[in-house]
């Protein structure tokens, strides 16, 4: 079974339909994956996907309003950690692992918090804690003059913002795209303004806090593996910084000449080390 | 053949006579052990030495003034890195690893810079960069609390300073205090007052920098593994961030619970890594 290949399924939960993939099995607790802002089932990358999928059951969760899934995104990242709660409730699956990348991150670490016992292990990639810095600032040059540049249209704009400006970067980010272009039938809906405007709001709420910054991650006990590109423009490295000092059992790993997407441009490497960590049971957490 | 039992040997080297372990065989390159402040060859930790050594040649290296190696301990880190060279070149090595941890890992950086040819691929453990921040601040309260504390008499003082203050860490020092103590003969003289003096000087002068702050990292191109605890207070880890987003070439993993010895807390993750590490042969560097 592959993200290439695998039928979309559909799941009603309180008058919602959550669009979802599930690929894989294996003795591992089921993992569910949270995906980042404006992607869809369509944007994970068989490369991650399908080696996770041969030792466990791969969950991808399309949350409200994104691709098929129905209702409105909603402008904050607690509120779609309820959409994410009530999917798994809908599903049955009581305790899980999470694969949170970029806003997904955020929706796990919401989840730590509002349910714990429904997290074993997490896995944060290019991501930030609540009152991190510099979060999907779309507006600033060095992201702008890619998105609004006319030559780079739909997965070319993604190739230029995941990836580092260099040749190796670069052509990771070719093989990528090229990867998430397999998937040809049942396809999602791309995203539209609608999507993106709800989740840039969700963003700027998330850079706010209250009270002593990073507190919260202190109460989040959960083994983590924070991992992050040193050369992220998307969300930069040192909110990744932030979340390994301040959460009290993580492990953190950077990959060089990477950007937002090193999970996808080191994929051999991150499953290998994600399905390391995932069959580990030592306390604190190790790679 | 482990660090408890390895014999020590000499070199002479233009009047000199430095004193070194050489252990292990296999089929990689030589690994050339640069050692932290006051430390000798009976530090290195038998946990991390023996398993580097199952597969390549494993070289401790007491730098000069040290232990029974002659000569005076020099106020600089360009100085020991002399030292280093002429140590190599005297033993015949033109190409090798170097792992250096602490002070080690500043002779590593500063090696790569003088004679680049003579490293492959280096781990850096615990250490900073020139122009780094809060080296070896030993009047520090957090610090200075274990080390005037006469209750820490000698390998007490290591379990303070080099380990998180949580009973887990905590315990993991003890386990290295015991491997340390395990090799019974043959043992290097502890350092005293002029080798602390002489290195402290040369942390002052390795803080200091000149033009673009960390601009000459940019320069080393050798694959490079970067590790450090989250809660180190002798070399903070920030200094291994500005390893990381500064070395063209680095992937760096921190580990949680865990202060300035996390390669002994963590000696078999991190043994594990360190040999892939150097197994490989990916550039950029990947774990």
């Amino acid at each position: 079974m592959s993200n290439t290949t695998a039928a979309t399924q559909f799941l009603e939960v309180s008058g919602l339909r959550y669009a979802y993939r599930r690929i894989g099995k294996g003795p591992g607790l089921p993992l569910l994956c949270l995906q980042h802002f404006t992607g869809t089932l369509d944007n994970w990358d068989p490369a991650v996907t399908d080696p996770l999928a041969s030792g466990r059951d791969v969950i991808l969760f399309e949350n409200a309003g994104v691709g098929r899934s129905t209702g409105d995104v909603p402008p904050t990242i607690t509120a779609m950690t309820g959409h994410a709660l009530a999917f798994l409730d809908g599903l049955g699956v009581e305790t899980c692992d999470v694969l949170g990348f970029s806003l997904g991150g955020m929706i796990a670490q919401q989840m730590a918090q509002d349910r714990p016992s429904i997290i074993r292990r997490m896995i944060l990639v290019g991501t930030a804690p609540r009152g991190g810095e510099d979060i999907m600032h779309l507006e600033k040059p060095s992201l702008a003059k890619h998105i609004q540049d006319p030559q780079n249209r739909g997965y070319a704009v993604l190739q230029k913002i995941f990836f580092a400006p260099t040749p190796t970067s670069q052509a990771a980010g070719a093989a990528f795209i090229a990867r998430l272009m397999q998937r040809k039938d049942d396809r999602e809906p791309p995203a539209g303004p609608n999507v993106a405007g709800a989740q840039l709001a969700a963003f700027r709420e998330w850079e706010r806090f209250t009270g002593q910054r990073f507190a919260d991650l202190k109460g989040i006990r959960h083994p983590t593996l924070v991992v992050q590109g040193f050369h992220d423009e998307m969300i930069p490295v040192r909110n990744s910084y932030w979340l390994g000092e301040n959460l009290p059992n993580a492990v953190l790993l950077v990959y060089p000449d990477a950007g937002h997407g090193s999970l996808f441009q080191y994929a051999e490497s991150f499953t290998r080390h994600a399905a390391a960590f995932l069959s580990s049971t030592s306390v604190p957490a190790a790679l």
